[in-house]
This record gives structure tokens, sequence and C-alpha cells, in this order.
């Protein structure tokens, strides 16, 4: 069995520990521990007898939700199945470019997708500056070497699209709103993936949503999945101007969120307490986690806004990785598909206090 | 608020009919009436607590169950949200070629994935041969019009594709596998949308799924919607080459099926005893409709070998429509969609006798 690029894959690590998938201790999808709220499973069981009949194609009970969450206007929002066929969709977009500007290391999904509609790409790393991310003063252009930065690109931008994801996966860096200000004054079109957004208490995110209504240019990618541990049910929305949301309506089928994902996505944001809990959760549980890392002498974890930690290592990480899987059934995320950090860094979720606990038990024991 | 194109619009019907969507007796929307199975609804509820993990990105054991039911290797199997999913991707490639012959009238949904790709359409139509629809000797070409005959386009053809249904909607009309066969000789691409040909018991029904494997030209979309009352989840396959369903994988998203709707499949495919009931329900049913129909003095009912019925009516039929909701609560599919039926056709799904001869008696009233 072949290991997918992503995190996740339960069939492929169990097979390797020799135990079912449901014996796994999972740190490589960055999904939230406190489960699927019991709101959710309620509003799915309410509404199995309605599979019977098509989802509502405007979706506009789920829009009208979206839209009280958020104060944006229904129509500037689009519902999708995962926030993975918005992504599709904004590449089609993004294809009929010049070029498109990625923020780099970048989920897999993005050069699937760039490729599925043959767009051009342009890497634009974030560095290692001292013990932080920072966003690189000097690009990396695989096929446009001679532009020093991204900001000097102005004469050519007008043309080109810029894909990137805040908070960032896989270093969990936050970017601060009026850090991206400058590049949607620059780019054609701005695709800005927040899938990790709701992990921060209103306070503190950094959402270009408020913003939307002034720039046509940009499109916001949130998902349900994380926050709410429900990637099995696909649920994503895409915030941007009404006229492109029915462009991307017309490129795809008419019914792609299923009833039960729909009834789903309205419980949960509706979910007030859920949410609280898990703001609650985070910030200790990631405390405790960074903090055991550090104590590990070939370990480096990086600060990081959500509920994963990207940590660099000394040794092999996927050698690490087999051994924690085949000793301890534990699964952590190499790093091997973001070909920026290769074999020194892995990832991991955010869980339970006693759950972090035992990786941090099963690390102490392997790399003793 | 707007009539959709497609059957099974409810909140729009319940409005016009001023009661609420449930209270609507639905025979506009080719839903079995049997409802969903048992063995669905059980298996949806017991893997909702696995939404919290990522669907298998190759649905290894639902392909594995569409495998055994098939009798097709599974990786000439792609399972979508829906077969409108597959259809956007079968837009796609149709929109490489030449051009596209369409047989209509056609699905709505058929125009807006060859427009979404700016595929070429030609038109190919059925027409009304004394009681029945045959296939046109004298096809209709929009832009070619000096083509005469669809099997005259053989030296162009090999460049074009040829997407139709089969079982036909809306006529009904049910082509053999042997009157199809010569297209696949002819054209670059032949996709059959059978998404009603289920509702066949196994001797009687004209599936190319037998015959995938010998025409790489060949792609075949399936739908689970239909037979097993499941328009609200979203589950339909393709069946085709490898290669062309790979390219396909490329252009979507990874996990397009979610948990639920993967488990719902593999539930449905397995429960024999429902798929006998529905065999066993059908034919009388459907015999009982087509007579009551037949008895009007305005109405003509047409054929058909599944489980709707299209009828020529002497009357307008959005007219009727209107009546049949607003006195009546039962919502028939007008034809408007269809432009070369319009106003003068409608069709009906097949329910249980009883909700037949509810719309019977209501016909009665309207039309005396």
């Amino acid at each position: 069995m072949q290991q997918q690029a992503h995190g996740g894959n339960l069939n492929w690590a169990a097979a390797l520990a020799g135990c079912p998938p449901g014996a796994i201790l999972d740190f490589s999808a960055s999904i939230s521990p406190l489960g699927l709220p019991s709101s959710v499973i309620a509003a799915i069981m309410s509404r199995l007898d309605d599979l019977r009949h098509y989802p509502d194609p405007n979706y506009s009970e789920l829009r009208l939700a979206l839209s009280h969450f958020h104060q944006v206007p229904p129509e500037w929002i689009l519902p999708g199945n995962g926030s993975a066929e918005l992504l599709t969709l904004a590449g089609r977009e993004l294809a009929q470019l010049e070029a498109t500007v990625v923020m780099t290391p970048a989920f897999g999904d993005y050069y699937r997708t760039l490729a599925a509609y043959k767009a051009k790409i342009l890497e634009f790393p974030v560095v290692l500056e001292g013990r932080g991310w920072e966003i690189s003063p000097v690009p990396v252009y695989g096929s446009v070497p001679d532009l020093a930065d991204l900001r000097l690109l102005t004469p050519l931008s007008q043309g080109y699209g810029f894909l990137l994801n805040n908070p960032h996966n896989p270093t969990g860096k936050l970017f601060s709103r009026r850090s991206i200000l400058p590049y949607l004054e620059q780019f054609a079109l701005v695709v800005v993936d927040e899938a990790f957004m709701d992990f921060l208490p209103v306070d503190e995110e950094q959402s270009l949503i408020s913003l939307v209504q002034d720039y046509e240019n940009l499109v916001i990618l949130r998902s349900l999945t994380k926050f709410y541990s429900l990637p099995g049910l696909r649920l994503g929305y895409a915030i941007a101007h009404p006229d492109r949301l029915s462009r991307w309506q017309s490129w795809r089928d008419p019914w792609p969120v299923n009833t039960l994902a729909a009834a789903a996505a309205i419980a949960a944001l509706g979910d007030r307490e859920f949410q609280k809990e898990t703001w609650q959760w985070l910030p200790s549980a990631r405390n405790q986690l960074f903090q055991g890392l550090a104590n590990f002498p070939g370990l480096h974890p990086f600060e990081g806004s959500v509920n994963f930690l990207l940590v660099e290592c000394q040794e092999s990480s996927s050698g690490l990785q087999k051994r924690l899987l085949q000793e301890h059934q534990i699964l952590i995320r190499d790093c091997l598909s973001f070909k920026e950090l290769g074999d020194r860094f892995f990832r991991v979720s955010v869980r339970t206090q006693s759950d972090n606990q035992r990786l941090l038990t099963a690390l102490e024991l392997v790399l003793r």
C-alpha cells in the first residue's frame, strides 16, 4: 500500500503498525481532538429522511447561516464539497493568468490543482530566519530567476495570481492582515486558504473576510474540516465576489454538497459552546506539547498559531515516524511531501493533554 | 423564488401550493417511492464516528463492492460526488474533441457541463415515429446543417464525441446494446449515462458495462440516486479505461465522496432484497399509471422502460402543473427545460399504486 502525501492515511499506517486503523493514535491529520460536536451528530440524524430529496441547489439555508456567522451577504458565499473542491475551481481561475505565485512549502493539493489546468507556478518560500519563519526577501522563481523580490513584481504582477495560506501549513505561522494587504493591490487575483483560521479566537484571528467586499480580486477559502473534526463529511466554502462565484458555479455540478453535510455545517456554526471549548483547550495543550518537544535536544519545535506544530529534528523524520508506528502505534506526519523541508522535519497535531503526553513518552523511548 | 430546471424542487412547489415542502406529493423527481433501504440508514448511522477521519482517497472498499456488483476490475471504476460530478469531468474530456453529438431532448446538465468547457455541441434528436420514439434518421446539426445522417459522419467523427443516455430521459426509451455498438466504432469517445439502467432487472437491462474492457473510448456513468432514493447523498460512478479515470482523478479534489455516502453505497449494492422488491413493484405500478393516463382523451403517455413516463397533452403542461399543485399539492414535471418538447409534454415518476391513484384522481378533477 502506498502512503498518501497528506496526513491521516490510517490504512497505510495500520498496515505498518500491525494493528487496526482505529487503534492508531493519529498526530498526522490536523483535526481537532475534541471530536465531532454532538450538535452535528444530532443534525445529521435528524435529516436522514431528507436524503430522498435533492439538496436545495442554492443552499440558501446554509448560505444564510454562513452569512450570519461571517457578516458577509449570502451571495458572496459559495459552499463546496470540502474546500478542496473550491481550490480546484480557484485553480482553473488562476490558470487563466500569466502565472501563479505560490507561498511554499505548500499543501500538495495546491500543485495538483494548478497542474490540472496547466497553470504556471512561481514559488515564493517562507524561510527560516533565526528561529522562526518569515517571508523570504529573495523568492525562488523556477522559471523567472531574474526577479529579485515579490514587491518588485509590480509591473508584471497585474496579470499574476497569488495563492497562500494563512495560518500557514505546515509552519503554523500566522501572517497579519496588514502584511497581506499590499499583495491585494499588486496581484490580479489573491487566493487565501484560511482552512485553520477558525482555531484563533475572534480577538486574535487575521482573516481577510472583513475586507472581501472591498477587493474583487480576493478569494478566501474556508473549511469546517479541521475545527469540527469533520474531514469525512466534506464541507468548505469560498467567500468572494458574486460574479466570480457564479462563474465557478457554472463550472461544477449543481449539488456538490450533500444534504447531511449542509445540515451539519449549520449546526456546527451555531455551536458557540463547542467553539469556546476549542479555544479554551488549544493554547494550554499546544504549550504543553511545545514545551515537551523543546525538551528533547534533537528536536526543535516552531511556535505555531493553530492546532499543529512543525518540528525540526536531527535524525530522519521518516525513520522516526516508522519507529513510532511500529513500537507505539502513533502516527506523526513526515514532511517528505513538502520538498523544501524533506526528511529533517515532521508535523504533529495538538491533541488532548493525555494524548500529547503519550507522544512525548513514546519519543522519550524512541529517541533515547 | 425561481423554479429550477430539474425535477424535485420542493421549495418552489411548496410556495406555489401554499403548504410545507413535506406535504407535496412529488411526481417530478424520478426517484423510487420505496424510499431509502433500511440497510442504507443503518450503514450511515454506523459510520458517523468515522467522520473524524478523511475518506480513503482510493475508495478501495467502495470500488471493490462496485467491482463485485458489476464484474469489472476495481481500477476501471471511479466513484464521484453524484454522477453529475463525473459528467462534468466527461465534459472536460469531450471539449477536447472536435465536437460532441448530444442525443436530444437531453438532461439540462449536459448542456451546462459542455458549456463549462466550451465544447461544441451537435444535436441528434430522438423523434416521434408514429406513437413511439426513435433515433432520427435526419439529425439536426445547429452549426453543421449539411450533414445528413449520423452514420454518414464517419469520416469526421473520428474526432467527435457522442453523449447519450440509456434508458433515455425524458422519453423512457431503452436502446438495445446492439444499436449503440456502431457508434463505438465511429466516435472518438462515447459517454453513456446509464443513471436509470438499474431499474431494469438483470435479464432486461442493456448496459454497456460488460463491453467496457473492449472499448477504451467508452465511458459509462451510473448513479445510486434514483434506484435507492438517495439524491441528497450524492453518489455516482464512472466505468471506463483506468488511464482515463486516472486523468479525471487529477482534475478533481482528492476526496469527492464523503464517508457516509461511501458506506451507504456499499450497503445499497449489497441489498439484494431491496433490488428484488423494486423490480417487483415497478412493472405493475407503471402499467397501472400508464393505463390510467391513457384513459384521458387529452393525454398520450409513451411506453417507458423505467420509473417515469413521458406524457403528451393537449393543453399547456405548465398550466396543468400549476393547477395540480394549487388544488391537489401534487407536483409533476413540466418539460419546458427540454426545448424540443416545450409546453405540450410532462413527465411523471412511477410511484406506489396508491400515490399513482391519487394523481389519476386529481387529473380527473382538473381535466374534466
